[in-house]
């Protein structure tokens, strides 16, 4: 696929509005070669217009259409991925091997949620039958399903390149629900935007769909990003990135005259408690595990493990040393943009001003770019009375924790902010401590793991990514996982209507053979 | 019951600390005995820290447990049905039968809930399966319930002083979901307030559950409302009412430090829209429906058929006879509250100013608080040209649009901000014209009824009373009905969990005999 550099405005390639840039190659500081058009709040009024125009004949697909054409995107991408590996290494700095990996996971991703379209399921079709004899008043028929919200604008992340960004979980679920989607590309990888953004492009021509289903703008500073959220034709706002860009947006998006549910996925430490069973049973192993997972994607995602919290007694002496080892051994690695890498520096700083002891570090960076990996120490004295503990620094930095007994494990565990997820390593005689610590983590976030560092996430029908404020601006959603689709749904009652004018899963004879919830209980009848 | 006049926070009955207040007689514009607490910010934190302290025990309730407390408190409503009813009609000026009728439908309301508890299928539970040996990567056991989102802030409706009240759909589904609930009594029925708080009062008592479950706080002005939008440890809000008090509160609940999710369910016109075949049929039968429907509660109701859309020609002029004669029988009756009732002369001037014809009118009032009906025509062109001719007016008014053909009135149903409900009239041979219409009203209501003015709201699986802005502030959600609890839900995956730490419906013998969705299949194994 040849980069043309081009916005992506329905079937049309168009040029640059308002300037053009180039993406840079982290890894060598230098620019890549072509030019990447910029757009303003006139493509941005173009793009959405298209979406609501397809709007009415894209969520009225058949669910077999529509699970067919997320099929085609996940062949369409599949069949690009060495391409978009390679060009998407060159503009982050990421192994190509684990790009094309994200490739092929992402296209998965399109796959499960064609079958989550043909199942149905989440229509979440009710029926309430007539009632015409009940007293003291009859009961009409009574038939809802869930419908499409309406266009839905995307934000792509910069850290997975692929699976947060331009043809990632976001884009699968909103198409998936019935929503058309017009997603602001990234100007951290723009060549890998564009390969994502024209394998959907082809593939609504393909799939003889209004051109309007899908739109890739791209722009400078917040302008874009703005219009987007401004337009009135709008109906919902999805993004990855950090507290501070994902407030503002969704500040702006409730300021609106209509305010729209804006959901925003931004900050999260991940705390890890080891009770002291597990500590002293394996706390070498812990400690690899810790590194391992905290490095992966240099230390820039988030799920990442950022502090561990380990009750001081047997196995903290071998867990810290295991850790500061693994860390000595970790290779600075390019960082996705110069600008990531300063806050890491910035943000890695303030952990040591706040009395991190700094027990390890991995190889000193050469470029400019690289990220050297750092593994700070404090008590849970320490933790519990500075804030700024508690808070993400993005990179390959950890915070270990000496807490002083079980009490201050748990005042720890309360004193964090809302968390994507929460790891505990327990053993059977740490079983108690375990209870009490659950409920506590239960409130605070949305995925609770037990004795595991995992990789990756998974994206299923039991996965949550999501969880209180701040880790998302809204923690009855998740934006990974099947459930991802909720998000963008809402329910419609149709009352005493005629068989043939019902919506098809509506329909008495159920031809699409869904299981609906009928007069309270779910049947395929 | 005495009536004591106390605030109920938790347990305790407690007395005034911002002066007190009576309730008035809209009828007789006298002031009923006694003087009922009026608290501030101090009482408003006392009941949301006990709230708080109430959560983690009331949430973890068993099913069992939590639907018993539920028909309870219907139990316990029905024993004070009568003594209810007339205490509010006293301060409302509704007919106490109708009353007794909405109080016995809103324990009905509650043992609806006891059912939705017990079957457990709001959970949403999934599981996916360990598959250690899965190629690039194993997946780990992954189990997803919803579960509770914290304590939630009812504020009381003015208009169904039961059924949106005090023991209202709104505090059946947060109790439902396992939230505690602090409830903002409306000062328009404080006695009414106070029967029905003292009710889940004692049923909390008596289920043995933590006494900060329920409080019932009230106030004078806008301080006491601010003080529960803003309070630290509310986790959601619920409002039905106007659009002005709806959006000032969600607009101050977003301003937080860390947002929370605000229901608002505001303002709706419920258009009607009569198709010429159906006009020709039965236009006199339209009318007298019509009329008969939107007088429901003197016109204070969210699903009144404020406004109706007919194609001028055959049968039109019936149903404008019929309609007109049928608001002349009307009585002038008693409004909610003098604020109401001159709001409601203010806004009926407001369509008379707009260029609404009076073609029929009820009897003219007597006393001061009454409304009188009015029946107001105006042209299709019109309705299009003037938005305030498409906003509610809060009372016994009934708009007429005499529409030039189907184009126009297709136009006039894109002219519509979001609504709860739309109604289409419609014989066999209107429908090209009703599948033109249809999915204009699907993507701008919550709610679509056939050949019906529907009375009650039903409460049940396939209800829907939500709708888009600003029929509520979130159209992904509905405030009455079985789906209402889906408001205070979150999802929680547990990963690589024990069994024995699991929390009961997601164990693997399933000792709840819960529908589950297992590996992406439905069953009860």
């Amino acid at each position: 696929m040849t980069l043309t550099g081009q916005l992506l405005i329905g079937g049309a390639g168009v040029a640059a509005t308002v300037g053009t840039m180039k993406a840079l190659n982290p890894a060598t500081g230098e620019l890549v070669e072509p030019e990447f058009a910029l757009g303003g709040a006139a493509e941005v009024d173009r793009a959405v217009r298209l979406a609501d125009a397809a709007f009415d004949s894209y969520s009225h697909t058949t669910l077999a259409e529509r699970a067919a054409f997320l099929d085609l995107i996940a062949d369409r991408l599949e069949a690009v991925k060495e391409e978009l590996a390679a060009r998407t290494a060159l503009e982050t700095g990421l192994p190509a091997v684990q790009l094309q990996g994200e490739a092929e996971r992402t296209a998965g991703v399109f796959r499960k949620f064609a079958t989550v379209v043909r199942q149905g399921r989440f229509l979440q079709t009710a029926i309430d039958t007539a009632l015409p004899d009940r007293q003291p008043t009859p009961r009409m028929d009574h038939r809802l399903q869930k419908v499409a919200l309406g266009p839905v604008v995307i934000f792509g992340a910069s850290n997975f390149p692929i699976s947060y960004s331009v043809a990632g979980n976001d884009t699968a679920s909103a198409l998936a629900a019935g929503c058309p989607v017009v997603l602001k590309a990234h100007n951290a990888h723009p060549g890998a935007s564009e390969i994502q953004g024209r394998v959907i492009q082809q593939a609504v021509a393909e799939a003889g769909l209004h051109e309007g289903v899908f739109s890739l703008v791209r722009g400078a500073g917040n302008e874009i990003g703005e219009a987007l959220v401004d337009h009135p034709l709008v109906r919902a706002v999805t993004f990855t990135g950090s507290e501070g860009g994902g407030m503002a947006l969704y500040r702006r998006a409730q300021q609106r005259p209509d305010p729209i549910p804006v959901f925003t996925e931004m900050t999260s430490v991940n705390p890890t408690f080891v009770l002291p069973g597990a500590l002293a049973a394996r706390g070498a192993e812990i400690g690899v595990g810790l590194v391992q997972r905290a490095m992966y994607n240099v230390g820039q995602a988030c799920l990442k493990p950022a502090v561990l919290l380990a009750v001081d007694g047997p196995g903290l002496r071998e867990l810290r040393e295991a850790a500061t080892a693994e860390v000595e051994k970790v290779a600075a690695r390019t960082m996705l943009t110069p600008g990531i890498r300063d806050a890491y520096t910035r943000n890695a700083q303030r952990i040591a001003n706040s009395g991190g002891d700094l027990i390890g570090a991995g190889e000193v960076p050469a470029a400019a770019c690289d990220g050297q990996s750092l593994l700070f120490e404090v008590t849970g004295e320490q933790l519990l009375a500075e804030p700024a503990l508690r808070e993400e620094v993005f990179g390959p930095a950890i915070l270990l924790v000496r807490v002083d007994g079980t009490d201050q494990l748990l005042e720890a565990a309360r004193a964090f902010r809302g968390q994507l997820s929460a790891t505990i390593h327990a053993e059977a005689a740490d079983r108690a401590a375990a209870e009490q610590l659950l409920p506590l983590l239960e409130r605070r976030t949305g995925r609770i793991v037990f004795n595991a560092f995992s990789i990756p996430q998974e994206v299923s029908y039991a996965s949550t990514h999501g969880g209180p404020f701040p880790a998302t601006s809204d923690s009855r959603f998740t934006s990974v996982g099947m459930g991802a689709i909720e998000r963008f749904l809402r329910p419609v009652t149709y009352q005493n209507f005629p068989d043939e004018l019902l919506p098809q899963p509506l329909r008495e004879a159920n031809p699409l053979q869904l299981w609906r919830l009928v007069d309270g209980e779910l049947t395929r009848q």
